[in-house]
């Protein structure tokens, strides 16, 4: 599991950043790849990475702002024409939908493949499956916005077959006992414990990525004990008030949630054209004096997600 | 007058072309720019350029397939950012104001400046200024698409005041008269040509701007006696039956037009994906076989545009 960033800019695309869009590339876990917000030139991005379209079959939106939303429907274009013909899902406020579809339609666009649209109405769960639960909150944008927090599900530990061959203990109904821990005598008179014979089970791994917000209680929400929070720092330090005004937030803002709700590690992205290299670093030392594991992303940085987020580095 | 490149590639950006955009410099003539199409990331290349979006005052849409209008809705938010206030004109098939209306409702842009929709729905003129004219005509595209035909006015000679001057010829009514080729006598008995005080006066300049198409009679209309065509070639010389079934040309149908039609130069675009490096110049040597002042464009190519289209090099 990793982030790769595709756009870390602010409002317009710039030389350095282009605008918003992140891929959580899932390949282990599911085959697949979620992509966050799509604002223009995402494909042109994606170009430059390993990612290819036809494996993203979930898009979550956080908001209908041209910097997040006006590179989907060439991205959904060319995933069509580049084969992909799985169906996809975007999730997102309402009104994505209809800038989808009167875009497909007046440019007669004919995919390939079926989109699904689920414009969010209620906080909470928006999609579970066996390894993945994603839930939706609102934050404080001047338009509806969302934050996602994707949490992975507990790894039971696994039987370990390997081993049950290796002590010659023969497959039958036996293994579904060992498997749910009980202790068992073998026709040849052997004890058992199936705890002897469970891997190590493992904590799942939780995402929040936020949209653009201002200070709010939800972001707090979203983010407790998650091992990476990926959260907007339009602003620096002294600009809270600005922040305010134009409902985003500060990186100091954002290193609050991050110490305050025991995250693994932040990472800021939503930078303006205005921090340019030697400044977006100091946006970030600021940060790191509230919060040390803080990290300014830059287009194409690619985050790893380990199981143990206190093994995580910067 | 120049014309510039933004986007030479056919259907999906790629690594070397991006999708169908080019700007026509009209600055030493009017102090503005012209547009035509807007594929996604064009206000990325735009970036790359010295084309300051609030002069880009008109743009022309030869078609609403994705990869000529999906840059559109990021450039005009761009262009109100970036302190653009003046009216923006927006020419092309019925359906493009329904698409930019839409993409800016739903990301709730508020732009600084008013745009005009003109939708075309009769070919012939569709605009003209006192330096200009602009001609639409439909081509033979899958959707309703156009091409463009821009005439420059016939330059008249200019008075040369400064030789009058020289000349000690006195400033007066007898300017309007010489202007107007008259012959005068002075109050000091000097007798005065007005053909010996006019400048050299210029035929002004012709340019095609051609959407996707295949071979059709308008396309012969609008090249006729142009300085500049420009073209597409999104096939090659064996390909006519795969162009005609796509709805596009071949380079050696291009070619045709261009000789036929006695135009100064062939610039050819929408340069498929499938023609790299080499191969594109492929596609110049075959059209050249035709008609010689051809030349296969890529993105950023600057092409100047002289008074006189023989001076025209390649
Ligand atoms: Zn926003
Ligand atoms: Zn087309």
């Amino acid at each position: 599991m990793q982030i790769e960033f595709l756009g870390t800019g602010a409002g317009s695309p710039g030389k350095f950043r282009n605008v918003s869009s992140l891929a959580l590339r899932l390949l282990e876990e599911r085959n697949s790849i979620w992509l966050f917000d799509a604002g223009e030139g995402t494909q042109h991005q994606i170009l430059r990475t390993t990612i290819r379209p036809r494996k993203i079959d979930k898009i979550f939106i956080t908001h209908l702002h041209g910097d997040h939303i006006f590179g989907l429907p060439g991205l959904l274009s060319s995933r069509s024409f580049q084969g992909g013909n799985e169906k996809l899902t975007i999730y997102g406020p309402k009104g994505i939908r209809n800038f989808v579809l009167t875009s497909l339609k007046v440019s007669e666009t004919k995919l390939s493949y079926y989109i699904e649209f689920v414009e969010i109405e209620n906080e909470g769960e928006i999609y579970s499956d066996d390894k993945f639960t994603v839930y939706a909150r609102k934050l404080d944008h001047k338009i509806e916005c969302f934050g996602y927090r994707i949490e992975e599900h507990d790894h039971q530990g696994e039987l370990m077959v390997d081993k049950l061959r290796e002590d010659q203990i023969p497959s039958g109904p036996v293994y579904g006992q060992l498997k749910a821990g009980k202790t068992v005598t073998l026709p040849d008179g052997r004890v058992i414990n199936g705890h002897d014979y469970i891997g190590h089970a493992q904590k799942g791994r939780i995402i929040a990525i936020l949209g653009d917000t201002r200070r709010t209680p939800n972001s707090s929400v979203l983010a407790e004990n998650a091992d990476v929070l990926v959260h907007e720092s339009t602003f620096a330090k002294d600009e809270a008030n600005l922040a305010h005004n134009y409902y985003h937030s500060t990186n100091m803002q954002a290193a609050n949630i991050a110490r305050d709700g025991h995250v693994g590690r932040l990472l800021l992205n939503h930078i303006s054209a205005r921090y340019t290299g030697k400044m977006a670093l100091e946006l970030e030392k600021q940060a790191k004096s509230i919060f040390p594991r803080t990290k300014v992303v830059k287009d194409f940085d690619l985050i790893d997600i380990p199981f143990d987020k206190e093994r995580q580095t910067n």
